[in-house]
């Protein structure tokens, strides 16, 4: 983190500062510095032990079954007395005064001529050698059952040791306990077992800013997603997950912190504090912590440059980028397949599929680079869009469907290349309906309405043009919009491409937003509001992005005017709330809703039409009639209004 | 479980015990029965619903991130002053005195001609519009910078809510929460979260038989293998389940135990007492439990036909067979779709593969039949061998690598035919050295050594001549074999078919077992104790399958005599040991090793060559080798003789 000034590092530092090895030259440096680890074992009882890996070799100690078992309901026989049984001479068998139950022990010995009841389960007694089943017998007078089907020797018996032999070998060391291994063990009487213990994992944030989830949020404060996301995902590879907490960039503190968590966890995984900024004080720490110390400082990653290996004293001490998506690629590509060697677990393995790419997806020549993608069904198979490339974005990470991989000596990936897929998700579920377009919280109530029918729909806020974009590629199914055409005076028609139609949605009034008590907004209408804004060379404005309707709405408003903050350009409404909350701008122009959650003045000035471009071909989809019946739906409409919405009529 | 002869249902009742439904049709009732479901629900903390279903909406509370923060460490800037700047023009900027920290909240603005040092996530200052990164920038005199790149607007800055905008929905009830999930929820702030909870799933077994894993065996007694395997499933599944323990059938008794059972959980799953023989008596009390009861008992599943279906006053009770296999498939197939539905999940996902059929495969028309298979590499790809049919063996349930369903009306699958084969683990891995044929406790040593050298080994255990038959069909690259031809005097050589070399094994003493203490065999030497043996007709005693070594040798003892016992034909060692211990024989022929296990007399016969078939066309594989290099080390030469076993040579 930057201190001051004088402490951002002079260029001709910086280029030193990273000596980027290759991911397998980081990886191999990393396994060879750490391996071979003494994987700690312990010794549970047989339902605690679910899920981990056995560290010892399971040797049946009785057989299974431990007698000659009967399969069947029926009677213990010898077969050589039911030789000729058929249906026309059954043969008479005098009845055994027992009856031999699971868990009963047979008293009476079944000799020629007779027979003893046996149930499913049930051992077999001295002298018999197959049972007859129940089906092919009928009671006879004078305690006898007549039998017209012969059986051959061991029919229906199931003999001891058949399943398992006692002194046999059950099960390896590093077989990993499923139910199937449970069964096993418990069926010969093993009710404790070795098993490699879970890692101890201690995850430790990083940085003055994180605040915890759940704390109220301080001004230029974050929320801390990594500590969560890293802890989820130790916990979903077998490990167990100690989260420490978030810590300031006290260096004091810091190495305190390390060393403790250090000498009571296996392995220490920090998040933050990888920036290239000098005010970064983890890796000065780790080398201070024990030997060999950081093993790379810097890997051929995208995203996940920054990632630090270290080896302390025999404990791996793991810094991931403060990004949370960068934080997850190189803790899934770099950190499990190590973690789960280190806890006697076999490798990984995720789902794959594979996808043609729609275009051509550029990459960086020398780092292995990972492309999250979304999966929409195409004419022919999957189609794999390279989605929230670069943005570090954490709703990009949940809203892909998995990843392509792109080696660090390939330069591109040609449009139509079909390529395997690796799934976040065992499965590939293609979502009903997709929505790519502008976001409006009146968006939300439609989508959530279909949603509990049980339609599963993946909506992407892209912006406007960026919706159309997509709808002409038939990426989605609908594109909201909200575009002002100055020409026409029409909103949205006239964007329309071909094969496109207009579903109207609703209106939204814009408005210019300030904060509340500033004496040049308030109780103003719009020109003379605007006129003092600009009439103030200390009043500053925020702007939005270009392709978004709102933009068009300013310009029209400032005429050829370029009031200082012109060139603040943010890409929704939120943000330009944001800014004039936050006192980066006096004022700007966004949507009621929006103001009045942040708790702004606002003065009216138009209503925008937030409406659909449906690409025509889709529009027969049981989904999209859907969606166009929860949204004409009396009481979709009612609800839009209470929302601060109005009619698109 | 049959308590009297009399109670030994007659034929005619039988037929009418059980109204077999479809699978299909079972399910239909079942979940007409039990649905609408109100899925119950909990508030958590956001580690604790990791793996859960999200009950409601979530909105994100906080625009992400929260202020335009700044991507790369740098300096703030306006991007119009930098429109001209250039590698041989740069342009100067005055640095403001204060550097923008992540978690410090800027002080002065950015005017025209200045620049504020930032650090990656730092909030940008008013007046800012891009972010100019420090390696396009060197330190310049009196307090300033030199910049020698244009920058657009916008660059290098991440607007306020342009990952996660203020009240837009971030997740729907119905995720579940992986990390990624517990990433969003984070990053908004949210700190607790209202998800499905864990379906409270009791498990109970029923038997006077079952004895739990760690007790000691009574005689005719059988651990339990069901409660910790359905136990073991249902955590697997997402349920929590409490196992209640083993209870005899007593009827009040276990009446008390599934009502305290149903009162404080939301299913209860039982297993045994499904049998067609009269004495159960679970569902005779499901009747009395509560409204509908019993919707399903009987359903056209092989393995599974007595599973039971019932819902009592809302809640399903189910009785699984017997058999831990049958069990496992019945509870896979029909009620953890039941179960994931009950707790807001969506359907599990199997992961699934494509292989060959090398045999035609029968099946009974009528009922839905579940194969395991063991998958082997084949020239063209995976071929799928049916595995453990109708064994209802626990061992073949977990050697099998998947299933294939067969349909109801399909009477067989041909040989050649093209499968789908659902895998029991996510990963296809076909075992590097497949052994199988007669089983040895010295064949574990060497299997062991090899396995911790990271050779991943399947041994499967079906007698010498079935060892034979698959090296024939190349399933296997060994066959251990322990065969004596009578003519020859020869073991094993002469049993070799075309393309098989013999590897020499080992020698194992094979003897005549029995009681300590019985005056007709003790202290005496072989052909005075098998003549005491023929001589009393109430001596019994227990052979060997056709088709093993030790029954060649026993035949050879008889000449033409066939004493009682002569059809009690089991096909292993261990459970000719366990029939003598048991008094259901008298004498029998077995090896040294289980002798002893056994704690029974032992009278020296032979030395039995045990040996390895060996495919030729396989013998240069690594794990081949491998073996081979094991078996002949010299501390396996020693392993072998301290377990009992003598050289080859």
């Amino acid at each position: 983190m930057v201190k001051n000034p004088s402490s951002i590092p002079r260029n001709t530092d910086q280029k030193q500062f990273l000596t980027i090895l290759s991911r397998e030259e980081a990886l191999a440096r990393f396994e060879a510095a750490l391996f071979p680890w003494p994987v700690p074992t312990e010794t549970l009882r047989l339902a605690e032990a679910l899920g981990l890996a056995l560290a010892e070799d399971v040797v049946a100690q009785v057989d299974v079954p431990p007698f000659d078992r009967s399969n069947v309901d029926g009677f213990a026989v010898r077969a050589a007395d039911l030789v000729a049984a058929s249906d026309l001479q059954p043969v008479r068998l005098t009845l055994n005064m027992e009856t031999i139950a699971c868990g009963s022990l047979p008293q009476l010995a079944v000799l020629p001529g007779t027979a003893t009841a046996i149930a499913t389960g049930g051992p077999l007694p001295r002298g018999a050698d197959a049972i007859v089943m129940v089906e092919y017998t009928q009671p006879a007078e004078g305690a006898a059952i007549e039998v017209w089907r012969a059986v051959s020797p061991g029919q229906f018996v199931s003999s001891a040791g058949s399943d398992m032999a006692r002194g046999e070998v059950v099960l390896r060391a590093g077989s990993v306990i499923g139910a199937r291994e449970i069964g096993i063990l418990a069926a010969c009487g093993t009710a404790q077992v070795t098993v490699a213990r879970k890692l101890r994992v201690a995850v430790l944030s990083t940085g003055d800013e994180l605040v915890q989830p759940g704390e109220p949020l301080q001004p230029a404060g974050i929320y801390d997603a990594n500590g969560p996301i890293v802890s989820a995902a130790v916990t979903e590879n077998g490990g167990e997950a100690y989260f420490l907490g978030a810590f300031p960039d006290d260096e004091a503190r810091l190495e305190t912190a390390m060393r403790e968590a250090l000498d009571s966890h296996d392995v220490l995984i920090l998040s933050g504090g990888t920036s290239k900024g000098a005010g970064d004080v983890s890796y000065r720490i780790i080398g201070r912590l024990g030997q060999p110390g950081i093993i790379a400082h810097g890997v051929a990653l995208k995203p996940g440059k920054p990632l630090c290996l270290a080896v302390c004293d025999g404990k791996p001490v793991i810094i991931l980028p403060g990004f949370p998506t960068s934080a997850m690629f190189t803790f899934h590509d770099m950190v499990v397949p190590i973690l789960r060697r280190m806890a006697g677990l076999p490798p990984r393995v995720d789902a794959q599929t594979s996808a043609q790419l729609p275009f051509r997806v550029p990459s960086e020549l020398g780092r292995t680079e990972f492309v999250m993608v979304s999966l929409v069904q195409g004419r022919d198979g999957l189609m794999a869009y390279a989605t929230g490339k670069g943005s570090g974005a954490i709703t990009a990470f949940a809203q892909a469907d998995g990843f392509i991989r792109i080696d660090a000596f390939v330069d591109h990936l040609p449009a139509g290349a079909q390529l395997p897929v690796t799934l976040f998700t065992p499965q590939v579920k293609v979502p009903d309906l997709v929505v790519i377009g502008s976001h409006c919280t009146g968006l939300d109530l439609v989508v959530g309405k279909i949603a509990r029918q049980g339609i599963s729909v993946r909506s992407l806020a892209v912006g406007s043009l960026g919706g159309l974009a997509a709808a002409k590629r038939c990426e989605c199914d609908l594109a909201p919009i909200h575009l002002f055409d100055p020409q026409t005076q029409v909103y949205n028609t006239p964007f329309l491409g071909e094969g496109m139609e207009l579903v109207p949605g609703w209106r939204r009034i814009q408005g210019i937003v300030f904060r509340r008590g500033d004496a040049r907004f308030e109780d103003h209408a719009a020109p003379e509001a605007v006129e003092a804004a600009l009439a103030d060379p200390e009043c500053m404005m925020v702007n939005r992005n270009q392709g978004a309707g709102t933009r068009i709405l300013i310009d029209q408003l400032l005429g050829q005017k370029r009031p200082d903050g012109y060139w603040n350009q943010p890409r929704s409404h939120n943000a330009v709330a944001a800014a004039v909350v936050q006192k980066r701008a006096d004022w700007g122009v966004t949507i009621g809703p929006v103001a009045r959650a942040a708790g702004l003045g606002f003065i009216p000035l138009t209503q925008e039409h937030f409406d659909f471009a449906l690409v025509a071909d889709r529009k027969e989809r049981v989904a999209v009639q859907a969606f166009l019946a929860a949204l004409l739906s009396p009481d979709m409409q009612e609800a839009l209004e209470r929302a601060g919405f109005s009619r698109a009529c």
